[in-house]
């Protein structure tokens, strides 16, 4: 008999429609300028780097680490989080996960139920609604473009709640839009989820890449509510070794542990490592750097697309309605393509077919600005 | 209002009995004896080990690698497999993962549907078994410890087949038992998978630890059908870097390539490096030297607690009853804990109240043996 077909959940979610596109349509030869990735093109912090032996610390690097990560690096993400938010950490609300990709598959598996609803503002990182959908739950887009200030914000979520909602995907700044939500806004989403009986899932990838400095910390509104993911990839440019951690209220740290069991046990050791050499002072002086390169880019490319300068983060979300002359996004994305330059369609953040994503970031300075040039003789803003 | 409850998924599992035990016994001062762990004291293969800067060979390492794996790892997998199996393989047939129990959960996600049954033959992995239930899946036991050859094999599979039979788990050699299977068992449980219609999911992360040598091929008898997982955990010594690899049919690699863009992303890019090291000249060289050094080591372990020498894995499986003298296998545990011995219970691993595993390379030699002398003289066969 023939093999059974493939699980609805994994039906549920599609390959990336821009590794579709570029199976179609082969790269030029040429210089390249990969604007659809969000990554970074400065290296690791001091002493994290490749040619740094950073597995040299850890004399047991080749061995299982305990599942909710290397006790050293518990306790140095709790002690940076008191720092940084005021709010109590101990070690237990701590769990060291493989990425923030990694974090939140665990906390969606430990809090949402198959079938359970997650009120997501679109446009969105499109993994973690995916990651909602693989474990046989629903992400509800809740268009959050034109929300302005906590009225409009509890009004927006309020009118997709239903009695299957048990959470709200916070992320701030976000992903694809780079925008910082007001401590207002904020303060009201916490005070709605917490007179709704719902969990906080809050993104804090780009925790530190706030432009003008601030520290937004989700968590102080409710620490009994609020479960934060963070990441060494966007924070210290650490994206391929896969570290970065959960932090919730100790009985939901267990419970992310004992998905991750599962999942993939364990972070990756070394990574772990290297982690906790970035915790230290040399990741608050990548930081630094790095959010000043960043945002000098950001307004650079913004400028060029003639569009406000991002508060955060290493994006931007750009609507080019006016220069597709009624055509499908794809084929300006196919031009683009054939002159070596990538960005995300923003279908893949919600329901967006005129917008797309670009990450100033993802390679070096002048690669980016050659890139971003040619996307904006494209539409017309040159 | 109050918090939503965990979902029920994560209530499925339990957190380890044995980390429940030792939060109430802590261990003594002085040597302890760690032979509940599956790892191993040798170091990995020569440059792949904490010192070698493995991180250098790639100068990407800190950015994201492709979600399937590094090219060049994939290749080298697909090369390797052809080598030791002569099953054609290509690397799109090859997702590398976070080890192998990152690659089970994968392929249980993109296999197995919410509700669908897997057919576990027992004592089995307990990490297998939790891994089908997160998925909102359902393990079914299938008592293996007496089945001996074929026609037993298809007898005991058979009685627990249902409906929703959808795969049935092979783990050769196996944990907790160390037992290999018979070229015909394996011929008749891959017959009745295709004449059911069912996938064959084969855990070989102790493929290359049968003590005799022998190559079994799992998926040779079935490309179509059999999905395998594979580790450096077990395979070099590198559990912590948390590597691994799946081979299965493209259009299932690809699912479960999906389903980890949603879990971990990819595996650590680090680790993928120090992969590909192991699969050169020195990770063939490692493997010799830890067969003969396991071999050893398990014979001399099987010997002073007088069960029969394993065929293969890192592990002993032993039966108790009689030095439990009616009191609860929890007895005996906590009196070799307070001897610094620490070894998993049966129960872990299925019906198994009197069985105690034990793991003959968590430590080095001196130090297991040590171990293994202590439970020999408690259970009365010193």
């Amino acid at each position: 008999m023939s093999t059974p077909p493939l699980a609805p959940r994994v039906q549920a979610v599609s390959d990336s429609v821009f590794a579709t596109l570029l199976a179609k349509h082969p790269l030029p030869d040429g210089p390249i300028h990969p604007l659809h990735v969000g990554d970074t093109w400065l290296a690791p912090p001091e002493g994290c780097g490749p040619d740094d032996a950073v597995l040299s610390d850890d004399p047991d690097a080749s061995r299982y680490a305990p599942v909710p990560g290397l006790p050293s690096l518990r306790a140095a993400v709790a002690e940076r989080l008191v720092r940084r938010t005021g709010v109590p950490t101990v070690p237990e609300e701590v769990v060291v996960t493989p990425g923030a990709t990694g974090g939140l598959s665990a906390v969606v598996g430990a809090l949402v139920p198959h079938g359970g609803e997650v009120l997501v503002p679109v446009p969105a990182w499109p993994l973690f609604a995916g990651g909602v959908r693989v474990q046989g739950a629903v992400p509800v887009s809740v268009p959050w473009l034109a929300v302005d200030g906590p009225e409009a914000a509890v009004e927006a979520l309020s009118a997709r709640a239903t009695d299957r909602t048990v959470a709200v995907y916070v992320n701030t700044p976000g992903n694809p839009t780079g925008a910082v939500w007001s401590e207002e806004t904020l303060d009201a989403v916490v005070a709605l989820a917490a007179s709704r009986g719902w969990w906080v899932i809050s993104d804090e990838v780009y925790d530190g890449l706030v432009f003008d400095g601030r520290t937004t910390s989700v968590r102080a509104r409710d620490p009994s509510r609020v479960v934060s993911a963070y990441s060494c990839s966007k924070g210290f440019g650490m994206a391929g070794y896969r570290v970065g951690w959960v932090v919730a209220p100790a009985p939901v740290a267990r419970a992310v542990a004992r998905m991750q069991t599962y999942g993939t046990y364990c972070a990756s050791r070394p990574a772990q490592t290297a982690a906790l050499r970035a915790l230290g002072p040399a990741g608050d002086a990548w930081l630094v750097q790095a959010r000043a390169a960043y945002e000098a880019l950001g307004a650079e490319a913004a400028d060029l697309l003639g569009v406000p300068r991002p508060e955060g983060s290493t994006f931007l979300f750009v609507d080019v309605a006016d220069a597709l002359g009624g055509e499908p996004l794809d084929v300006l994305l196919i031009d683009l393509l054939r002159q070596g330059v990538l960005v995300s369609p923003g279908t893949s953040f919600g329901p967006y077919p005129t917008h797309i994503r670009v990450c100033f970031t993802s390679a070096a300075p002048d690669v980016v600005r050659e890139g971003v040039r040619r996307i904006a003789a494209r539409i017309g803003r040159a």
